[in-house]
């Protein structure tokens, strides 16, 4: 201890000795900050934890739409694109995967493949598959975030994977509600593909793109011949999603015919999908009309067939309507 | 900026302020030295961020025993015991499921049931489904690890959850490698049980109860009319590693009949078995011997079933032996 004198050396030293320590601290925020804002820790809002991948990537591009946030990576030689967290297509086999099973099995039951829908035509891959049919005369491609389908139209990686599909002129492109558009059109169509991410709390509205009044709308620009198909997620993980909507297409006077295509090597989970038409269809009769890459007759017969994880109880008089809230609460429910 | 004079407090005034730097370095490396030590960072070397539960949870207990590191944790009032990262086994309806499926379908095609051994009896959860054999004499529950006997044995909520099973007098525990139990005697068994964790990088010795020259052992110490089950870890993650141990004992001279219980809803993963006899069997006449609470008629159907995902090109004269790293090879290609 030092004796007398020192008093105001010693406050002089104590503030110095506060200047040291405030001094580290704000600058690890500073860098904290950065990181979180210009640094890898600013994809957060992005690119989920969970769904980031395990590997060093790069961030080619991200920004914020009207509708959402949206990331575009490279990783290991493929393009992924993010929306608000999640994977929303990619340049990879299982967005070939994913493409063939939601067009070519509606495609296989339907009479005609004239004029084709997409509501949610993302990053086109989806679109280059309906281009498959030869006797397509026109695609409507919906989408409605605008910076989406500038992306599947103009930036190279993607419009090298879609073949261009967004940019064909058979495809009509439109950035709108797929909702509103079918609500001011009286079109018809042979195929419908609805290809859109859950109803969530946080985006609500969606639910008026799975309700039972929405499929009933579905069902007057539908032709007499045709088919629906309805992406419903990662079904596996929410197995009354799934039996919700298949509820709900019944309810609207569909015939529906669930099916999966699994991720489950790859993901861990096992996407189902909705057949939905309006006279009945036998499963044997589902043979596809051109050859698809992933569809063998064998992949075919799995996933018309449902295995015992998709088993739940429902009560089919559940349904999603444009009030309630059933598919959000699910996906909640499920912890998505 | 002071002029004159001050060059002598300038000094010491920086040394204060390196200090105060110093000061909160250390004092944050403390911080974090603690919760590694002492905290909850501690647990990382027992429990895998990956398999850590999303919500808080209770460490109960965790100790290093010659073979691994063990963790017991409470979480939403279920006990998980996690040895090295991974969970081993605990006290939920995925243990019973798993228990039920690795002990009634060999006891299905077994003609005996009077001497059943169990090589990796863990918890007790398998040892309890196997009393339920009214005709059983004798079990022979082994394992290597001390630690988990005792815990077996003598932990109250894991005791209540194995009902007593490796206490209870027709069951004969040993803390012993399985491989140099069956080389030294010269009994035989209506059921055998393999419930051990994947051989891997890091512990290679286990490919000794793997291997082509392990499973011609147990032959001789299975009755002609005895069956086994193997458990193939969570084969939808690794198809390969399914179809090495199939190779593996068809290799050894067993009729192999793979079957699967999915947890794709709980843990997106798929787990596999094989079900391995002297005798051929048929799938159909797999009928359980007693009521199984997860293993109805529908869900057995799922078990033998196999599922796309399963699917793999293998060459069966790629088999596991005393020397080689093939399933380990596998388990690292899998990235586990």
């Amino acid at each position: 201890m030092l004796e007398g004198g020192s008093a105001l050396i010693d406050i002089t030293q104590w503030l110095w000795f506060i200047g040291g320590v405030l001094f580290i601290l704000v600058a690890e925020g500073a860098v904290w900050m950065y990181w979180r804002q210009f640094g890898p820790g600013s994809i957060r809002d992005y690119i989920s934890r969970d769904e980031e991948p395990n590997g060093p990537y790069k961030v080619l591009a991200k920004f914020k739409t009207p509708a959402q946030k949206v990331a575009l990576i490279e990783y290991e030689g493929d393009y992924h694109v993010f929306a608000d967290g999640s994977e929303m297509f990619s340049t990879t086999a299982e967005d070939d995967k994913f493409a063939e099973a939601i067009v070519h099995i509606p495609a296989a039951v339907a009479e005609l493949h004239e004029r084709i829908l997409i509501i949610g035509s993302g990053g086109g891959i989806t679109t280059r598959e309906a281009l498959r049919y030869s006797e397509v005369t026109e695609i409507v491609a919906i989408d409605v975030d605008p910076a989406i389908m500038h992306m599947g139209k103009t930036l190279e990686p993607l419009v090298k994977f879609n073949k261009g599909s967004l940019n064909n002129p058979k495809v009509r492109t439109r950035i709108q509600d797929g909702r509103a558009y079918l609500e001011q059109t009286s079109e018809t169509w042979d195929v419908i593909v609805i290809d859109l991410p859950d109803p969530s709390r946080r985006y609500p509205e969606l639910r008026r793109l799975f309700s039972v009044e929405f499929y009933r709308l579905l069902k007057t620009r539908l032709e007499p011949g045709g088919a629906v198909a309805v992406a419903c997620s990662a079904a596996s993980e929410m197995p009354e999603y799934f039996r919700a909507i298949q509820a709900t297409l019944k309810a609207a006077g569909f015939h529906v015919i669930p099916y999966h295509y699994d991720f489950i090597v790859e993901l861990g989970v096992d996407w189902g999908f909705c057949l939905a038409t309006v006279m009945p269809v036998n499963k044997r009769d589902i043979r596809l009309k051109l050859p698809a890459k992933h569809l063998s007759r064998r992949r075919i017969d799995d996933m018309l067939r449902m295995p015992i994880y998709f088993k739940t109880r429902w009560d089919d008089r559940k349904i999603q309507t444009d009030e309630n809230h059933l598919l959000a609460d699910l996906v909640e429910k499920a912890g998505g």
